[in-house]
């Protein structure tokens, strides 16, 4: 894994967060984007070489909503880049992991992505994206 | 900020946790740090410019092993790296955070440290960090 990406957080208000966050880093996020197909709306910052994606569900079904309704705002995921995500699966799946995404699916930020869940993972949902190759 | 310098994740046990991390990273942790003040024993992984540090209690009244009996294993907190810890302090001081340490004090991976509240921060416990020169 070549480094972290992004690190996710549950919000309720992007609109309200990206005022916080602003503030935090001095800077504004750099982009907004909706992924209709998990109920979220993101929004991005860069701290360096990586990211942060606020999350904020569209629909009460989202399982963003879903997080929020049970833990609260706060740290959602963390996203490590990959180079070649179909090995890296293999490779997860072969040392026990559980990889919730076995055919990666597309994500925010133009990137292929797959998560292992947590119970596998010391409580912690981990993402491996890849950027999409033109 | 700089970057994302680590994540800390609290764990029960640093020794399982080590092996978990190291088939996850396909590398082992680096290090191991006890930082008595602070009642925890660290565990230290590099993920690129980034790393990820395990923390596990090292006696009952450790932050660590209160987080845990109140929220179980996962993401303890995101440390950013800063050139001027006290600048960075002084500055989100007046744009309303809450700066839990106002004298920045000694963590492991010989860093100065501060910590944001995460009642300012959308839930998410943040830790400043800069090294410390020689």
């Amino acid at each position: 894994m070549d480094k972290i990406e992004h690190i996710g957080i549950a919000v309720k208000s992007i609109e309200k967060s990206n005022a916080l966050f602003a503030s935090l880093f001095g800077e504004a996020h750099y982009k907004i984007e909706e992924v209709e197909s998990e109920g979220v709306k993101t929004s991005f910052f860069k701290t360096g070489p990586n990211k942060i994606e606020l999350l904020e569900a569209t629909n009460p079904e989202s399982p963003i909503a879903k997080f929020i309704a049970k833990k609260g705002e706060g740290i959602h995921h963390i996203a490590f880049a990959v180079a070649d995500i179909e090995s890296e699966i293999k490779r997860l799946k072969d040392e026990g992991f559980i990889v919730l995404n076995e055919t990666p699916k597309k994500g925010a930020d133009n990137k292929l992505v797959a998560f292992l869940h947590p119970k596998s993972t010391n409580g912690v949902l981990i993402e491996l994206c890849q950027d999409i190759k033109e």
